[in-house]
């Protein structure tokens, strides 16, 4: 099958162009390189030494013998030449990861707000556009977030995107419904991938599209079986306040004696999924498409729900490290529960790796071998969902 | 009160900053007069003589003794200056009319689309940033559409903005809930307010904006009390297949003994509302704003519904015209019933003007005076919402 990868060069996008291409799909690249300009930015780096685009893809075709093709490419910005690109290259499956996807970054100021709204929305948009425009029947794979739904559930499993309703018409009669669950973003990151789905539901109805949105957890873990066959295949690794997910951010807090950092009381679960998990997701994703003039194909990509303080107590315990309760920078419920269906995902033949068995090898495979990268002033969660809160910083 | 008229140039925005003007509030349009140059481009024009800005002003003045200030910015790209005038001026209350308001002008090609998208929603955010950043409080007053809702509504009365719903738990309880009405817009155009009301709720519930968002059916006439002071203040009216509203299509057509074109069966019911009481809508929205904290306001502004083929017959009727049905060029139902809340406003006070009233004084003041400005061959909706559907044109 032939593959457009949007964002390939990212910490989902670069493990799944890996992972296609090793399953023998023909994989194009296309990328702006935004988070390595972002990274110069935050003057803050991955933790893992990952290497420049040209060496990755001939360190692959070196340790594979196959061919990943790369575009240099704003999808947000160079329409023309993306549906040129299109046009040309005529690919089976486009699978978009060209979103500014940090909810912290996303905070940081009207400028990053404005750079994720603009860039995430109108990504999408351009490559919904030129698909119609194309005329080809290209099955669109869009990585959305679990944080669509909000966190609060009424005591319920939160289904697979949509969510069935009762109502009462004005005869008193009840009616049942199917809608596409409400959404309640955490973030202005989160609020793009809400606007996403509109986008989505409204090119399924009018031109038939095929499209699948995967509301996928907080990715854990760092590398896949291709990431790791070459060193300079490594994945990023990100552990500033902006762009490190809590876990990562957690793992190698341990490794250089920092306390792990904990929002508040801790009390928010989240949902997460490994590395690994992902890239399968996405090849299950892109074998099993809908069908043309079907809705909507929404599958939530995460293998297991936990409470954070509960997180940082495990990784207290494996890496023999010390947890601080910090002030929380989120605007966000203190506590919450969590219950999440992932049947689909399940159901196509998913086997998750656990966070139990993956853990420790994080720590001492990752974050202990690259923690002489760290620089511990970037660990702190200093952007601000408003002025009320303050940066996740423990006291000195 | 100082108010900033986003759009102040537009349909709706011109006779709605001359209303508040007269009412003694204190009016800055920021407009970057796009409806006129999307006039160029189509090569249609207003069938009413509109005159520029600064004629406008300078009449508005003469009549009234009272000063409009206007400012030529774009405000979905022009943040800082945004800001800065924001900041100079300290708005108690900010109109939004600053987006691509025709759906056929959002369908006619990707690039339209993606202007559509691109420009509706910037404006909106870049306002909503804008405003948080300046720390003032201001209350956000947006026009939306009835087209949030999509037409099919389950024998149920549309309401304001919430749905009440009833979800099962894992226990099998139910629980009540209120959610905004699930979106089902019917082109790129619609799309976009659904996508701006998931601003306006993460505003609301992060920074507490204070935000009322008007859900307005189609409008039409032309005048309002202060656009028909003076002939150098007329409004505009359009009647081009792009930006012409039915209604007001209808009456030109009528004017020029150019068959009523009904796109299909016309058995689609649609909202409808007079543009004198959409300026006075405004005027009560303003005046009665949310309290910070509280969710965002929505009301329903419009005032009646029909069917597009009796609203044909009742123009036909009047007129002396031909009915004539043509291809639908727009991916929708063919027939679809459509009843509506509209408590809110009439409880503040409204006092709709009734088609049956008004339209006979638009066909001959409008209509029938300005006929020879028309060109016939803009009267034929062309853009088509897919390649499925043919342009409204009658067989010749």
């Amino acid at each position: 099958m032939k593959v457009f990868i949007l964002g390939g060069d990212g910490f989902c996008g670069w493990p799944t162009s890996l992972h296609l291409s090793n399953l023998g799909h023909d994989i194009t690249i296309l990328d702006n390189l935004s988070r390595r300009n972002i990274d110069n930015e935050l003057e803050a780096g991955s933790l893992t030494p990952i290497t420049p685009m040209g060496t990755r893809l001939k360190a692959w075709h070196e340790q594979s013998g196959r061919t990943i093709n790369f575009v240099n490419i704003n999808v947000a910005e160079e329409y023309d030449r993306l549906l040129q690109l299109i046009k040309d290259e005529q690919p089976d499956s486009i699978v978009h990861f060209a979103e500014q996807r940090a909810a912290p970054y996303s905070m940081k100021s009207s400028a990053h707000k404005r750079y994720t709204v603009d860039n995430n929305l109108n990504a999408t948009h351009n490559t919904l556009a030129a698909i119609v425009e194309s005329g080809l029947d290209i099955h669109l794979t869009h990585l959305g977030t679990m944080g669509v739904y909000g966190y609060g559930t009424a005591g319920m499993k939160i289904p697979e995107g949509y969510l069935p309703i009762e109502v009462t018409t004005d005869d008193g009669d009840k009616v049942q419904q199917e809608i596409l669950y409400p959404a309640n973003p955490g973030s202005i990151y989160h609020m793009t991938k809400t606007q996403d789905q509109l986008f989505f539901a409204y090119y399924a109805k009018n031109d038939h599209l095929r499209i699948t949105d995967l509301h996928q957890g907080i990715v854990w873990g760092t590398n896949t079986q291709e990431t790791n066959s070459d060193e300079r295949l490594i994945n990023r690794f990100d552990y500033d306040g902006d762009y490190g997910t809590v876990l990562n951010r957690f793992l190698m807090q341990a490794a250089v004696d920092y306390p792990l950092t904990v929002h508040g009381t801790g009390g928010q679960t989240r949902a997460f999924i490994h590395i690994q998990d992902t890239v399968r997701c996405i090849q299950l994703a892109i074998e099993n498409p809908p069908t043309r003039g079907e809705r909507v194909k929404i599958l939530n990509q995460m293998t297991e729900t936990h409470r954070i303080r509960d997180l940082a107590q495990i990784v207290a315990r494996i890496a023999n490290a010390e947890v601080a309760n910090v002030p929380n920078p989120r605007n966000e419920d203190a506590e919450n529960d969590l219950h999440v269906k992932n049947d689909l995902f399940l159901d196509l033949g998913l086997n998750p790796t656990t966070l139990e068995e993956g853990l420790l090898e994080e720590v001492t495979q990752i974050a202990r071998k690259y923690k002489d990268r760290a620089d511990k002033n970037k660990i702190p969660a200093t952007s601000t969902w408003t002025q009320k809160q303050k940066p996740g910083i423990p006291d000195a």
